[in-house]
């Protein structure tokens, strides 16, 4: 490509509503244009890399023996209804009616289409099993879209649903996906890590999300750097701590605590180590009750797992002030075991804790010195917070660490969940109607391109990994549009990557050579050859990569060799 | 590919509601699968197709100097009302409001999105010309959505919009896209005709459709088998007979023609020739009142024209029976231009006319012996009516055909109208603002699977053109399952035909032969090579295209020079 056959639109500032890195670079380097709140336009540069991550998505998949369709944009309201999703999701399921007015929603996923579909074509055991994917246009009404492709309304979407004859099938379909899956990741170049993610109602520990590593990454990802073990947040447990409770050595004293509502506040005021308090949450029970949630001061509350607690509301629900008084006689802030008659669950660190600081349930009042079994009675014991870096790994293979991550796929076990909603069944091999075992497997296409972003930038702009650059090598000739020798050598070294299949551009708009560069390096080309009237004197022209401090001569005539050599060719 | 890896899911029977025979046999073939009315989902064999026909026109986009980029489905309503289009479209306009109560669209074509990317893009006249098209999901909320994808509510198409200094630089986008449109259709295989279309408010001469050729179209294509002469119907000239209007010979006699309503009935009442008649019809001019147009009776009245004439109410309007039985005092049925003291329009054709039948302006009266100049006043002359197979082709080098087409792309100068309603100007040359000149082209690009099967079919289903055929060639072993010497012949011409570059299948399902061969029959697959135990004994396999009435015996070894001598290769 020349590019002035091309459009290149580079600005030099984002506009002021861009929020972060991978949405202002991508606005700068001309790859989207915001066209509504979270709906943007491609436009050709971005098309091109958005391109190339659909190809390697769609290798990928049918390479593992997923079978591409395309499911319609615009659903009717029926198919969701059946499953009850048209009344349990919330806003973000853009819900329309026709000139008929009859209800479709715009398709955020599909599962309730694909189902539809397996009902009906997949009548037998021997059709199975059956994985169908599509690469489509989605739309999530978010309640405030923002960071650009990372969470907007409009985006492109790989989803893929497979239908198995049991789990054990289902495990295999599961399995199949999650290797295509990392695939399909280490050929997008991005540095990533798959973490067992929490499965929800569904259960089971067949859930794994793709998390692209960011430092500015949403998703916290807790990882074991002596062992393959990777969760999400939500889902890494906490073990408990080694060795057994200290025994009480401090009487239980009350302290009077004026203003001191926080846990810092506490800390600052009782000048005592944050890890001797206890932080008190209450949430309600299955009956409405009030119930004590334990975690150290320093740790935060899983809300994932304090939900999973057997007699606890789901989903979560935090006890209202009033609640709070009747059951404490005290507000939130200075709320302990001591003297509470209901239900107390504390973490596994606080079970191990002797001698710590927690609210005496009178305002403004703290008790120092507190212990189980001898101020209060032994509370149940769970895994009720999130965990930090340092804590053992639950494998005891080590101890963890935090990164933090973008998530860009993630691979689900369904169970029957849609199949029985759906009456989707197919007949066994013993003649019985069975319901399908489904999984879903999904991967943010547009969203990969903010998260390699995030990944892969310098204060120039962005740095592509080769395969989802627009273009894979640039040519800057210098005096293209005035320099024979030049031209001749630009045009020739063009016409030789062309030739051998390279994904080139030949910058011949005749720029200056500031102006030039500046543009290839906001948008990111990682390979740069440099064609310049000087240079050529000696014979040599200069390659660069996006990622080098400075440039490198090379003979012309191993300009091509150089260049494939540097690809990996 | 093999079959076993993919997808088949044919019918014996199309669903009850299927209205047309490329809906039928997409339907029974596993191409589409009905999700609503006029909303479908592209199943594996037909999505395969689709991706050939995108391709294709792709390519020959990009050939043209046009770049690719992606515009949103869903598009605020504030760029649609600047154009005016919020308004003036009808409920064809999918109009729906986002969580927040504000106001999208799902687009149906993308001139705002476009026109709002140049005025904020292509400040400098520099930046000319450029043409920006996108292949994207398209949604158009048809009243009575049928024919399958051939009037469907969501579509894909390809949109093209070309940006021009002025007129003439326009002139010549419209003619790089016209020579890219001729090669795509040429690429697709398909029998097609470009016609001269009408422009409406735009005017000039710069309208072309691109008609597939099928009997069962829905369009009137008018060409000269002698010259290369097309028009659609609605613009197609009726030139004025050749010769002077014959003298009147007969007297203007009243008849008495009671309960004679039709031109039929006339004829049929009075025993004339219809080519002697002369029908009436009366519109409404820009002040209110009567025009009536005459046309003779075997001949209709073109409303494209009509709405053309000076003076003429636009859009046309039919006069009501009121203004009627005012005007003429008598019902229709009766009227003509004796006696009448408004406007009297005649064709080209009835101009000439001498001793015609027309109502007498009573009611169950008409007139024989008719003539202009004697019993009435000379009328203006227009072209009124379509023409007619046999008429002088309008370029005076033979006589009009007409076949029927399906219309499946349409190339338009759009001139300044979306740029000046978006306020969209680059600076010139002379360092002034301008307003774009425009053109759009669009190709229905799923519209082309349903015409191409309309164009291309048999009692036993598809018969793909090369090009956009799911599978180019299928290999039917007989006994793939139980005979090694058919499997291993089977599986060598795979492997050979796929070095090559053949889009081929295998089909290894083990399904019997008379169930195999109807499935890709059905299926539409151009070439076939049937690999059985019978056949090999004689080293032979059996070739057969799908338009061949019998199976050609060639050589094992010649089979892949063979097949690919039938590609063209």
């Amino acid at each position: 490509m020349r590019a002035s056959q091309f459009f290149l639109s580079t600005l030099k500032e984002a506009p002021a509503d861009a929020d972060i890195v991978s949405q202002k670079l991508m606005l700068r380097a001309g790859f989207i244009r915001k066209v509504a709140a979270g709906v943007y336009t491609w436009m050709p540069m971005g098309l091109k890399s958005l391109r190339k991550v659909e190809n390697i998505v769609r290798e990928e998949m049918n390479r593992a023996g997923a079978i591409e369709l395309s499911m319609p944009v615009v659903q009717p309201a029926g198919l969701w209804q059946e499953t009850g999703r048209w009344d349990k999701m919330g806003d973000e399921l853009l819900r329309f009616k026709d000139r008929h007015e009859r209800d479709f929603v715009i398709q955020p996923t599909s599962e309730e289409v694909v189902t539809d579909i397996a009902r009906s074509e997949l009548k037998s055991y021997r059709a199975l099993p059956k994985n169908f994917y599509q690469i489509q246009t989605k739309f999530r009404d978010e309640r405030r879209p923002r960071f650009g492709v990372m969470r907007g309304r409009e985006f492109t979407m790989k989803d893929a649903y497979s239908f198995d004859r049991d789990a054990e099938a289902a495990g295999r379909s599961y399995d199949n996906m999650f290797a295509a899956y990392c695939k399909i990741f280490d050929r997008l170049g991005l540095s990533y890590r798959a973490v067992a993610a929490d499965t929800g109602a569904i259960g089971g520990d067949r859930s794994h999300e793709f998390q692209v590593i960011a430092d500015t990454g949403e998703d916290a990802i807790v990882y074991c750097p002596d062992s393959d073990y990777a969760a999400n947040i939500e889902l890494a447990e906490a073990v408990a701590p080694a060795g057994t409770r200290p025994a009480a050595t401090a009487p239980l004293t009350k302290v009077h605590t004026p203003a001191v509502k926080t846990i810092a506040e506490l800390v600052d005021f009782l000048k005592v180590d944050i890890k001797q308090t206890v932080k008190a949450v209450v949430v309600e029970g299955e009956e409405g009750e009030a119930v004590l949630m334990l975690v150290r001061g320093d740790h935060e509350l899983n809300e994932i797992k304090a939900e999973k607690v057997a007699g606890v509301k789901k989903p979560l629900s935090f006890a209202s002030p009033t609640l709070i008084r009747e059951a404490f006689g005290a507000q939130p802030g200075s709320l302990g075991p001591v003297g509470f008659k209901g239900r107390v669950i504390a973490d596994r660190t606080v079970a191990a804790m002797a001698d710590f600081v927690i609210g005496a349930n009178e305002d403004d009042q703290h008790y120092t010195g507190a212990n189980f079994g001898r101020d209060c009675a032994e509370p149940e014991v769970a895994d009720l917070r999130n965990v930090v870096a340092g804590d053992a790994s639950p494998d005891g293979k080590g101890v963890l660490a935090i990164q933090r991550g973008i998530e860009v796929g993630h691979v689900f076990y369904l169970g029957t969940k849609y199949s029985e909603a759906m009456g989707a069944t197919f007949l066994d091999e013993d003649g019985k109607p069975r319901f399908f075992e489904m999984g879903c497997y999904g991967i943010g296409v547009t969203r990969i391109l903010g998260a390699a972003i995030e990944q892969n930038h310098d204060d120039k702009g962005i740095i592509w990994p080769d395969s989802i650059a627009p273009f894979t090598v640039v040519l800057c000739p210098v005096g293209y549009d005035r320099n024979e020798g030049v031209k001749a050598a630009a045009d020739q070294l063009y016409a030789d990557l062309a030739a051998a299949g390279v994904d080139v551009v030949l910058d011949d708009r005749g720029e200056r050579p500031g102006a030039m560069f500046a543009d290839w390096e906001l948008i990111g080309v990682p390979h740069r050859v440099t064609i310049g009237d000087r240079g050529l004197k000696d014979g040599k022209v200069e390659y660069q990569h996006r990622r080098d401090a400075a440039a490198t001569a090379v003979a012309v005539g191993d300009a091509l060799g150089y260049v494939l050599a540097r690809l990996g060719r």
